[in-house]
């Protein structure tokens, strides 16, 4: 077969900072899915793109070029509107665990397709394996049936979707080319547009502990997704939220489960509480049912109730205790003050070495290990007193945690100036 | 075993403009050499280093690494000094034949370690390859005896000298990453470093039908590689030359190695003849026999009896009959006027397609083809009379050259402002 184009004439156009064509795009996206465009062609294209940027419409066609590389899913047949969201990343972040049974209550469907954590953010079906019996894998139609049926459904994406993002990411992890925001924006948009939802809020988190370090970037990467989810007819809107300080008082996976009961059963942190309701009524409204009450659904028992058959749904035992880390130890306050400084990455790294995360993404997580904290930022406190408890199943794991801690923590005269959560909002 | 660093930082750190450590680099190249660096992961640093370039330190490191990833000669042991001369290519470039037995004749030894034409431009051992009986692949025996004897040698480069720059060559090739100056310069220079010689002459070529399209970068590439030549103690000396239109009257292999016959034997044309004794003047002053009278030698027959010794050397017969093509076609001229336009880069392309060059590597080159040129810039033409003859064995090559000719050659009115051959020189 002969090619439409030469790899080596579109690395160089975009090497040389032109614009590439449509018909370039749609064939180099394409061919490295054929095969044809090789893996050390689309490195050099992808660090090219990093450097030199692309075009709105250079990504609007890169990323429909990867939608078109698989399948699509189809929605229309169900008989609630649809909206999904999708968070960059966080360390605590538990949010679509109380969200999706949330928004469920009131007559959106939620088709939450996530994935396993890598790195130091978690894995929201990570998390939801800790449950007894549950399970993450659903046919098409078990997930159809279950949207129309609860309302809601959190399960790992199939492989049909996006398949030419799928062999991208691998391919950026390793080269050092993961931070380009057109590949970032198009690789979560090709996956949301192609999984055919019709509303789509977009949790995009700055700060230590996120992907985007500083706001101009997360700006830019808000703004990219918005165009991209807009241009394909999906209601897209996009909240910036803070990300220096983790989310909630816990990090890993059991823990972080039981925190999301303790939100729909009307308790829990404030910070999760505030982000929950803040992206349920962004969610609500963009699928056209804005306006409601979402508070009092976390307070009268209706989201637990959606919880509990969004689990049952999916083989897991709501009611079951959880697992719990064979082992434990304190981080104690070195001095009287305030607690000034909880670093969010410190805190991601170091869940992840006591065993919530995974180094590669074929080893096992550990349900019960993680990091509960007793303390956040402002709260005063005495020398001596727990502001942590690090959690793990081997107790040899806990001094390369305590060293991911370390300068993560600081007590301080004074309490910090608070930030607020939400940042900004991009529609 | 345990690797001294990984590979994505070594990546970010070039892509976020970070300077590498001697021994980032260092482990890059040997890693790469060893396959623990991937294909894909150093064409990304490729391209990050194409776009955000190298310092001088940097340079020097990366092309010292890729020295030691193979063998060093050593010719120390010959009677006389060592100087060599490498061009950066262009199109009618024979320079290299008659000037190897040209700088012999004076007491200088040139090991001249040649490569195979891919593209445009020819290569130095397709042209001698014409001569029946002539054979490039020399032991190093063969050549430390060759150059005692005779004084001049041109042969294929062994395989062991800078595997890395091997591999990574080829890389760049099929990835965009071919016209980066840090990259084009230690790729050169590991090899004439590794090769062992004393002193070294540098033909820098600017213009169409060279891999520097324009001055500045052509004044970069040799500053840089002037530089590396000096730190690793080779007396180095690089001359800017005009490449915008063919050098000579041929463009092949048969006729450049006639062509150079002619220079020998006090013929030929002029700008083949000055730009052979400028650089035999420059070879022998960086050996430290300046001074000489080299034009006498081309008068008097002293260079092509070094010649001759040469190839007879090599096992050819310089008095042989050389390979004519079995198919000619001419090109007249249009109109009346002086020729104002003959562009070295159609040039070259036509005598490619015509079969004197290769596409890929391993295809073989036809010796008589090529194209022969009855007329240059500034010569006064007559309607119908012949500018140029298409020489090839296989006369339905002769379209595709006359499509790549479409435009690069024009007849004016009055002669165009004649350019100088050799534009500066850089120590």
């Amino acid at each position: 077969m002969r090619e439409a184009f030469d790899a080596v004439d579109v690395i160089i156009a975009k090497r040389d900072r032109r614009e590439l064509s449509d018909d370039q795009i749609r064939w180099v996206i394409d061919a490295y899915t054929r095969g044809v465009v090789a893996e050390e062609q689309m490195s050099a294209l992808n660090m090219a793109v990093l450097l030199n940027g692309m075009t709105r419409r250079e990504i609007s066609t890169w990323t429909d070029a990867m939608i078109k590389s698989g399948e699509r899913m189809d929605f229309s047949s169900l008989r609630n509107p649809t909206a999904d969201k999708h968070s960059t990343g966080g360390v605590g972040d538990k949010i679509t665990l109380p969200l999706a049974p949330l928004v469920a209550v009131f007559g959106v469907a939620v088709p939450q397709l996530s994935g396993r954590g890598l790195g130091h953010t978690g894995g929201t079906l990570d998390k939801l394996e800790s449950i007894p019996g549950w399970r993450a894998a659903l046919s098409t139609e078990e997930m159809l049936a279950q949207l129309d049926d609860v309302g809601a459904v959190i399960c790992a994406a199939g492989t049909g979707l996006a398949p030419a993002d799928k062999k991208l990411y691998a391919l950026r992890d390793v080269t050092g080319t993961v931070e380009a925001i057109p590949l970032i924006a198009s690789s979560i948009m090709s996956k949301k547009i192609a999984e055919g939802t019709g509303a789509l809020v977009l949790d995009v988190k700055v700060g230590s502990g996120a992907f985007m370090k500083n706001l101009d970037d997360a700006r830019e990467l808000a703004r990219t997704m918005v165009d991209l989810g807009t241009d394909a007819g999906v209601k897209t809107v996009a909240v910036l939220t803070e990300m220096n300080i983790p989310l909630g008082l816990t990090a890993g996976n059991a823990i972080e489960v039981r925190e999301s009961v303790e939100v729909l059963s009307g308790g829990g942190p404030a910070d999760v509480v505030e982000l929950t309701v803040k992206l349920a009524e962004e969610m609500l409204a963009a699928a056209g049912k804005g306006g409601q009450d979402v508070r009092a659904a976390l307070n009268d028992g209706r989201a637990l109730d959606a919880w509990k058959a969004m689990i049952r749904a999916q083989g897991g035992d709501p009611d079951a205790a959880m697992p719990i880390a064979r082992e434990n130890e304190q981080i104690l306050a070195e001095r009287d003050g305030y607690l000034s400084t909880l670093d969010a990455y410190a805190v991601g790294v170091a869940a992840w070495r006591l065993g919530a995360g995974r180094a590669r993404k074929e080893d096992p997580v550990q349900a019960g290990a993680g990091i509960e904290l007793h303390a956040k930022p402002g709260d005063q406190v005495r020398k001596g007193q727990p502001i942590m408890t690090l959690l793990t199943d081997d107790a040899d794991r806990f001094a390369r945690a305590k060293e991911a801690l370390a300068g993560g923590v600081e007590i301080a005269d004074a309490a910090p100036e608070p930030a607020p959560l939400v940042i900004d909002r991009i529609a």
